[in-house]
């Protein structure tokens, strides 16, 4: 029910503002006895932070996560973890523009018409500073997973920028460059192309493709708790996503029968598929395959042209939005993704053992 | 939490198979005093009802509609709403392929491998049936709407079959064609088309637009339960569903900051809006604009065409699925669509209304 | 959320009036497997049917349960469970006066202050009515434990009626009395107490005790899910209930820490305790000894003795209410309780499977 | 869902141990534009903070509350609210008794045996400091109560302690005596009584009602989410507490009808109550009466008589609790009585007005 928690079992509550003290992450539910420490949850904090190179935002923040609660000598206790970050670069600036004036294509019209109130400083709750604390989050998901199922492995990676789009899927190629891109051709034109767009001011959207591999069968409930449900939910929710996509996704509607089942046959360890058009999910539930999820990231509405937009008095006006911002925001959406699809499987991994235990039906 | 739930405050259960004795919603947290009688939720019903033209299955269900609580004297109580659809339709067959074999792009092997058990008549749960108890708890929703928001209309139509798309919304088209397609030449061509996959036992995936106009803005809050993501959700949680996208959606990635933001500037009524690239939804949060979704749905996986598959005792085999079904079940899935966001804008018209009140921020 | 629901993983929603068509309950979350028909239900159904005694209500009604969904070939699918119960007795009659008369002690009065309109044939949802539908859900539950662990049994029975109370726990009397009183004797003089009452047109209050033995120890969770959170209100939402405890229970309030600490020592299966003040849950978790639960049920407000009340056009009058009515609601009471605690148990199971999964601390 | 959340749209999630870094309370669905600053929140703390007097544990913790987010410019922005309150004193000491003996009557055992690890230092997230975080979040539902309803006033106080209780209610005296009795006499008593029990090391149990006055009819909502259920589980899951009951309570069990009945007579403000068996709630809805709830909270299992116990390892021996300790934590129940009164009311307040608006049904 709560506004700013999701997951059934593996609770997480975020909190926090852009620019209040601090922001973080209630995680309730974890299994007990996953060892946990602040490094854990650290390295995908540090994979997500802005200030890394000159296509993320140049603020400056350390982003250093405490876990205050939840973890007695390394090990969580099944009790809540508390995971705080405080926000260390709260530079004291002029907001006066951005206080009266609504930013075209942001949060600023719309927390102000829906409360009257807002905390205009970097888009308060509204920024995408909130999704360091899904990072942290999906730190303990992770490292839960780890004892749950070993071989699990969750990558996230981008496949679109603006117009340019990959289909290599070169895994090898993810860390090599700053996009995150599976392809190392992609990733030389992205960086001219991004480059140009962050001298002159502007910026662009993209798309992020998440992918979870050696999932285990069965994960998932029908029919508001399918497991594409949830992921779709998951991903929607983050900051600037306005799309989601499983396995063939909107590219469903153009397919017929034929090409879109994905045939079965069996192989030495179960049911082998010919293709994944399901993205790993059937009927809501996880087949085994590879799951498969895609969002897009719309462009940030901080950019240098003028734009036309109203005051707070009602008054017509125009708005150019100065200072650090990300040409590309969806870079950082990567860890986000991939974060959202850690806490998504760990969930439905307890729900799984919650409602049938360890017995499933057997094929062969 | 509840598997086959959704919604905050008016909140929805849905239960029941394709081939057991009946299904339906228990609608829960609905507002007192709202006219409504079985009639008003027929109507819905009668939309989405198989075999009404050659495009749709042939089974024939009545699929009518009793209300069983939480109305007196023609007026809702507060109390829960029990809708319940007797299945008239249970005709004897055999089953016994269905039952040994999994169709290739069906739930029927997940379901097996989750729950070493199922109703395979007809794809029990799992079946597009479940469907129709939405659309009466969305025939419930758009009365207390009425009550809410006079204004507030829903409309939801075909804009892709195949690769068959059109741009166009003539809007007076869409009940003029078993389509609900708003481009009268893309009625007649469609025709053709599916009339050729109808009669070579194929089938095909497609794209469903709904709309909300005349909403109130505010709708929506951060961070979990933005109203992007609930509709996301919803979508998503239909049968077969397997992309969705708000306003600009999956094509937000090729744009530019300067092209996605919709310029602002005041109107006799409040702010106007130069573009509608976010789907009437910033932040989460409804500005008063359209409210744009889409979503993609598969093709079905009965076809006549022969596909390979296995057997659950692990064997090699072929599978085709002989008797009637939809060769393009996108096109149920219109009413379908228009319930579940007529129950999303009222679960948040009413949450908004509790946190919030009738107070907002002004403008001007 | 849901306001008609309980339960966390396996959730129960009841819906249904006392003189609406059908009332029932939509078990979602119960584990696929469990063998389930509608005689097993229906055995506790008739435990708390009306009429069977001079001691319950005349009304007539045939509680037959008919399961609508979520069982296949006899046994549960894992997908949500409809029981419904049709109501045979609607009699016809003239309730002109309770229509307009708000009823003493009865929510007549509350109902139409926060809806502005309410169903006041037979007191519509707030009948106890409602609680042959919890009786249904608990009748699931009990099959469903019985797979998990089979040993566990729960007891209800009255401790108390008006001034009469026992300390006597016979469990062998249970069943032969028509209070469902532990005590031979007790049996005796509450028949000649309450045959007066009833000939007098009065009504009395009761005590029920609700023991589950065998229970696990482990389920429960800190802070809000605590087993006596769950167990109280479990008990507290039953239909008259005005007062829950758990063991020593408000006499707690009496007691020392030396008399209210059960000492622990090492018995040949685990541990001992040398009583059990804890009514076996300490911190919330239970201990595995036997988990005591008792609420008490106000005297219903039916009587045939006048009292001041007023009128929905807020004039002073008088009320007497005549017709069929239980002397003691109490008695009825008893398998209600029983399903609760069948319920809360079931779902603590599940909830502790989920987080924990198998592994425990050990002790010795 | 969540294991450490209560509330519907008003949510509190409180997390932390006793001896963490830091425990507090994560705030959801406050409503916006209530003033609120740390201060107004410290109040309260201040009221339920240890080492006050004599009679309370002599740890030493500061108590001082922290608002991290959900504030801005002094007044709620409707976003989450972060209560943080650090733990000063963690003195280190030898727990090696404690980590490895059971303490008769406290969650010791229990949570060994449900997660195979516990926080052994002052009971981790079982003690008492956990109910800090409820005051913390009670301080703010008290500002947004202020708001909505001015009038309405919560108070709490002790009415039994050990086998001393009081009938009296002289409002004026709880502030006057350490015990917030409302009856001077018995302060006087139970000093005396108290004193003696703290020299010896021994405990006592307490019982302890919370009063709403003014509070709006309307409040609550059939079946599950009745006002007693909500209240009675809110108090039920306090540390250490037994036992609930509203107005008449386990007493309704003696009582028959016609004591029972509240009679009702028109006043000049609508309906009059000639008694208040009801505790001011009727079918789970308020009926403006004064809301009336009493808990009984046992003993604290920390004394300096020796109790049988049991080694994890599985080996009898026994148990001595030296060090600070309250004799009577009932006393330090009465500030957290309020707070969740606070919130539970403040919930139903949002409910209400989300699923029915102001409009309600007229008396006259």
């Amino acid at each position: 029910m709560s506004m700013n928690s999701f997951g059934h079992l593996f609770r997480v509550t975020t909190w926090g503002e852009s620019h209040g003290p601090a922001l973080g992450a209630t995680v309730d539910g974890c299994p007990p006895g996953v060892p946990l420490t602040a490094e854990m949850i650290q390295v995908w904090l540090d994979k997500r932070k802005p200030g890394q190179n000159k296509y993320t935002t140049q603020r400056r923040e350390a982003d250093e996560v405490r876990i205050l609660s939840g973890v007695f000598e390394g090990v969580t206790t099944g009790t809540p973890i508390q995971l705080m970050i405080e926000n260390t670069d709260q530079r004291s600036k002029d907001y006066g523009d951005i206080a009266e004036k609504f930013r075209p294509g942001h949060a600023d019209i719309t927390y102000w018409t829906k409360y009257g109130i807002r905390d205009y400083r970097g888009g308060g709750r509204s920024s995408a500073r909130e999704t360091a604390a899904r990072v942290a989050a999906g730190g303990v998901a992770r490292e839960a997973i780890k004892m749950l199922a070993p071989d699990l492995k969750i990558t996230g990676f981008m496949v679109q920028m603006g117009e340019h789009k990959t289909d290599k899927r070169d895994m090898d190629q993810i860390d090599q460059n700053p996009f995150w891109v599976p392809d190392a051709d992609a990733a030389a034109t992205w960086a001219d192309y991004l480059d140009g767009l962050r001298k002159s001011g502007s910026s662009v959207g993209a798309m992020i493709e998440v992918v979870a591999q050696h999932a285990p069968a069965g994960l998932g409930a029908p029919v508001y708790a399918k497991l594409d449900t949830d992921l779709s939910a998951a991903m929607m929710s983050i900051n600037a996503v306005k799309g989601v996509e499983i396995g063939a996704g909107m590219q469903a509607a153009m397919l017929t029968g034929e090409a879109n089942a994905d045939e079965i046959s069996m192989g030495p360890d179960g049911p082998v598929y010919s293709s994944n058009h399901a993205g790993g999910i059937l009927g809501g539930i996880s087949t085994g395959q590879d799951i498969v999820v895609r969002f897009a990231v719309k462009p940030t509405s901080s950019i240098l042209t003028t734009r036309k937009t109203i005051t707070k008095s009602g008054e017509n006006t125009e708005i150019i939005t100065k200072g650090r911002h990300d040409p590309c925001v969806g870079i950082r959406a990567v860890p986000v993704g991939e974060a959202m699809m850690a806490c998504v499987i760990l969930d439905h991994m307890l729900l799984h053992r919650g409602q049938i235990g360890s017995n499933q039906g057997k094929i062969g």
